[in-house]
């Protein structure tokens, strides 16, 4: 059995967090990316990098952060209750990526390695590795939507061939707008509580997720970042941005655990898209080109059922 | 003592609702109200009035709805455990105003009443009027703030000379944004659970506030809607409109509990604005001018301890 190393995580973390930027900024050629590191006393700290008014992002935040705290919140882990009121430490790279161009999807993911530093028994590890990623398309493609799932399947092959339909499963469960009766996105993966291997092997899960991520997002941006748009286009991206805030604000429960929990407003709220519009039922344009976002892309399915397409 | 008259107050509230929209309509030269009636089956209805993309109202929504529930749900009344399961009948106007001019406020309102069909006790009514409204500017105006609350006072003191010392304490400590440490706006009124005179009284107190609105609300809009603005005012007023969605989404009780719910969203959510940005912390200018805002208009105060000052 291997051991925790939180160093190790910390330094991957933050390895995978400047790779993304770097990624990035092989198609952003605009703006640089603007740093802000901050921290809390005892606390802890992180850093944020920001994409602000590109050409190519309009607003993206790749954001690392690593916290102690001296007390775990009640609302934490309502499963586990024997934590609550002791130390624990918590790290993770989140991210979300709003392109300028309507034909781009937005992306978001989040890695991260949640210790407790209760008294241990030796029935249960006292870690667990968490996070995800999904796309947000406005216009679908089906071979990128094909691209995506099948990144994200191959990356949880290496580790265990049972994690991809759960993990697919409770992305599509949880990015659901009820009062939209609509999906956030076309979904990807979802986990928490990820310690039934040894502390390695889900490190190295969680390494492969991170990196299947990177690729797929830079295939997405290689594809699509020339296709022209019109401020039609634009004003239906603006409007499902709405969606994307009504999610993040209501039911994300990121976002209220650390508004709740006094965490740093600009950090958590860095999701928020740059533009938004919520222009009113009875003018917005809505045609076949846009209905077919919720009418096929937003519905879950599974996108592997039939072999990855050519570009079309 | 006097009776509930349900019929008089749905009929005065759709009076009060047109006479908004004609007040509005004074101003507002480019487009017509957009007018939207629904229903549910058995449960009664509304009908939405929308004026979208004028030249004054960038996006506007005065909503009348009388709605009959055959069991209250759990949530609605923690205070009044014993009507929960039993008929009720809510009736009530809601407005959100979002001028174009980011030199003119955006305003709120809200009156309603709600009747409890359960089995009735001597003791207490089983009806409760509730409703205010309140003012956020983006850039502020001393004499505005005053007028506003000067007829907020006046309409209160015709019932109760105490009411306005109540319902402005009220509106400021609901309309806060505790993750900004900020207020929503510069407050006015907010009330629940009217019933402490007879039906008449309070009804007539509904009146009061009503007309006091689209009175101080039309001075407003007379005085500031030829203000010259530039795009650097607009992308303040856009911005502070991400305040403005934050509250409603994260923390309005109306909105939250009407969507749990499965209340209509497009009249629920008329309340978001029509566009809105959250640019990223490092790319927003905030001036001397926009910093006034948040600086010394949206600190609660008694506008009313000096005389009001002349038009400036």
């Amino acid at each position: 059995m291997t051991t925790l190393n939180i160093p190790a995580v910390a330094s991957w973390l933050q390895s995978w967090q400047q790779s993304v930027i770097d990624m990035l900024l092989t198609h952003e050629t605009k703006v640089a990316p603007h740093l802000e590191a901050w921290s809390y006393p005892h606390l802890g700290g992180g850093n944020s990098q920001a994409l602000l008014q590109g050409n190519i992002i309009e607003k993206g935040g790749v954001n690392f952060s690593h916290i102690h705290g001296e007390s775990l919140p009640d609302s934490a882990t309502p499963s586990r209750k024997h934590l609550v009121g002791h130390p624990f430490e918590a790290l993770g790279v989140s991210l979300v990526i709003h392109p300028e161009n309507p034909f781009l999807p937005t992306t978001h993911a989040n890695l991260r390695l949640f210790v407790s530093h209760a008294p241990q028994s030796d029935e249960h590890p006292n870690w667990w590795f968490g996070g995800g990623y999904d796309l947000t398309p406005y216009y679908g493609f089906t071979d990128d939507c094909q691209l995506w799932h099948q990144k994200a399947k191959d990356a949880c092959d290496l580790t265990d061939p049972s994690f991809h339909g759960r993990f697919k499963k409770e992305c599509d469960d949880y990015f659901v707008l009820p009062h939209r009766k609509e999906q956030r996105g076309i979904g990807g993966l979802f986990f928490d509580d990820i310690n039934e291997y040894d502390f390695d092997t889900c490190f190295n899960f969680i390494k492969h997720v991170g990196d299947s991520l990177t690729q797929a997002y830079n295939t997405i941006l290689s594809r699509r970042k020339d296709h022209p748009w019109e401020d039609k286009h634009k004003a239906f991206q603006q409007m499902r941005r709405g969606r994307y805030v009504e999610f993040n604000l209501l039911y994300d429960r990121g976002t209220l655990f650390g508004l709740k929990t006094k965490g740093r407003t600009e950090s958590i709220l860095m999701s928020l898209p740059p533009s938004v519009a919520w222009p009113g039922e009875s003018v917005m344009h809505i045609g076949p080109e846009e209905k077919q976002l919720t009418d096929y892309y937003l519905i879950p399915r599974d996108w592997l059922a039939n072999p990855l397409l050519e570009e079309e």
